[in-house]
Parts: structure tokens; C-alpha cells; sequence
């Protein structure tokens, strides 16, 4: 979800800067997070905002995510995994998020999980690698600021992109 | 989780009984779903129930079950997978259950979900065959009343039988 379908780097983003001044520009978050950006104290404060779970549920939409998954879904049966174990009370907001914006996802194929391993499918589209790792399908990093610098192929920069990829793509 | 490691039959049938007088014998309920027995007023009413979501918060733990994955888990890689998206607003309450009864179960190793065919496993225990249909790997049916009449091998009635049959089985 976070990066790839939900735009929780922009409302990051706007907390910090709304909340505590901190103006970056784009070129100083290129292959970093907030967390190593902000003094502590105001990560450990987004940290406890982000495991209060509300915060999930006003992200934006990324741009062109909900017509590539429409127009995906009637090529390849889609499931949206997301890793929130990580901050389990943001289940409740996860589901209310995708039923708003993607109500043509069946709330059965959606995963709330923690280690992507468990996940059978063919292709993973993950703004983070370390999901690929033990992934026995084909992992495609989405690009994000954060990992700017990883060494990852296929690399998608935006949903134009991911659907041409998968076009392309051999479909079981 | 429901039948496997939480009991919610026995929950549930306090419930109808508690609420609306219903003494149904075992062998009534073999084969059976509640739903199938009790007016369809107070089955709706229990579903109303389960859609709110804290009723899992408070289920009892199989015999057996916590033993049985503790033991489990030195020798395999256990993840509880549960069809919470039927009742989106359980997770949280599921979710502090696991913590409370399972505790040795990493929060990552936790997956909630609708339909299991995402599950990538060797082995998965469950309650429903439903769930073995597009199952990669081997689907084990725990016994529950509902599932007398299923036809499916292997099957286990219990924790100490499931932990024989995968003792006996190559481990990767």
C-alpha cells in the first residue's frame, strides 16, 4: 500500500513539515526516510502517530493507481498485501482506506500481513526490497524517494510504467 | 484461528444458549453450522455480533494449541493465517488475542486475509476445505463439528495428532 497505492510519504511529509517547520527539498530525501532526517524525538512523535493507525486512513491516492488497478483486475487476479503488522491498529483504517478508493478490490483479497514470504503470487510490486528477498515470484521495486539508491531490476518509476511492465509480462 | 487455535464453536453455542435458550445436543451439531440450526433472527443477530468484532477478543484457546505451536515452532516456520476480511473489525481484537495467548508468535508472522490461496506454505492447518481448494501446498483439516461430513485426508482431531502427522512428515 504505503508508496505504491497509498501516498503516505506526501502526508509524512506535510506532518513534519506542518507540525515542526522542516522544509527539505527533494534532492535531501532522495534515498533516505524522515526518521533519519528529523531529530528523534519528532520521529519517535510520527512513530506513535503512525501506531495509533488513524493516520493510514487520510492518505492520498498515487497518482494513476486506481485506473492501472482497474484496468489490471480484469488481466490478473489482484491482491493488495500490506505490512501492517508493523502498526497492528491500522487495520481498521487500511480497510476503510481500500474500500473508499479501490471498492472494486474484494475485501478477500486483501492481506494484512508482516513477512511478504507468506505471500503466493507471481509478481509483488513492493516499494521495498527486503519483501523480494525470500519472494519466490518476480519482484518489482516501485520506485519511492527512499530507495533512490537501491539496486533492484525491474524498477517501475509510476503506474504507467508498472502496467506497461506487466503488459509485457507472460500471464500464467 | 476459529476452531484450530481459538474456539469459537463452543463460544458461540454459550452465546445462542446464554441469549436464547438454544440446548442443542453434539449430535445435532454435527455437520452443522449454527447459522443452520437457530432462527434466522438470532443467527442474524450473531453475525451482527461478529461483524462488531470484540467477540474474538474474548474466545478460549484450543486444548493443546499453545503446546502444540510452541513445540511447533522450533522446527518449523509457523505463521497464523485467519480469514479476518469476513469480519474486518476483528483484527484488532484477534490480533490482542494472539499476543495474549500466543505470545511466542512474532506479530510478522501473522497474516489476516479472505481468501488463503495468497498463502505460500507447505503445510496449512484450517477448519474449512474451502480454503485447500487452490492451496499450493498440503492442506491438513483440523476436526471440528461443522466439518464431520467433509471428506478430506489427512485429517487430525486434535493438537496431539497434528503435531504426530507433521513430525512424521519431511520437513524442508
Amino acid at each position: 500500500m504505503d508508496e505504491v497505492i497509498a501516498d503516505a510519504f506526501t502526508a509524512q511529509r506535510s506532518w513534519y513539515s506542518e507540525t515542526h517547520g522542516y522544509k527539505w527539498n527533494n534532492d535531501v530525501l532522495q534515498g533516505r526516510h524522515f526518521s533519519e532526517l528529523a531529530d528523534p524525538a519528532h520521529a519517535a512523535e510520527m512513530e506513535a502517530l503512525l501506531h495509533k493507525g488513524e493516520f493510514f486512513r487520510d492518505l492520498g491516492v498515487m497518482p494513476g493507481a486506481q485506473n492501472a488497478l482497474l484496468s489490471l483486475s480484469g488481466r490478473f487476479e489482484i491482491f493488495i498485501t500490506t505490512a501492517a503488522m508493523e502498526y497492528p491498529a491500522s487495520c481498521a483504517s487500511k480497510f476503510g482506506w481500500l474500500m473508499e478508493y479501490f471498492p472494486f478490490i474484494s475485501p478477500l483479497q486483501i492481506v494484512f500481513c508482516g513477512d511478504k514470504s507468506i505471500i503466493a503470487a507471481d509478481y509483488l510490486i513492493d516499494d521495498n526490497v527486503r519483501h523480494f528477498s525470500r519472494f519466490k515470484g518476480q519482484g518489482i521495486l516501485f520506485s519511492a524517494p527512499h530507495n533512490q539508491h537501491v539496486d533492484w531490476s525491474p524498477r517501475v518509476e509510476n503506474w504507467t510504467e508498472a502496467v506497461s511492465l506487466l503488459d509485457g509480462l507472460a500471464v500464467r
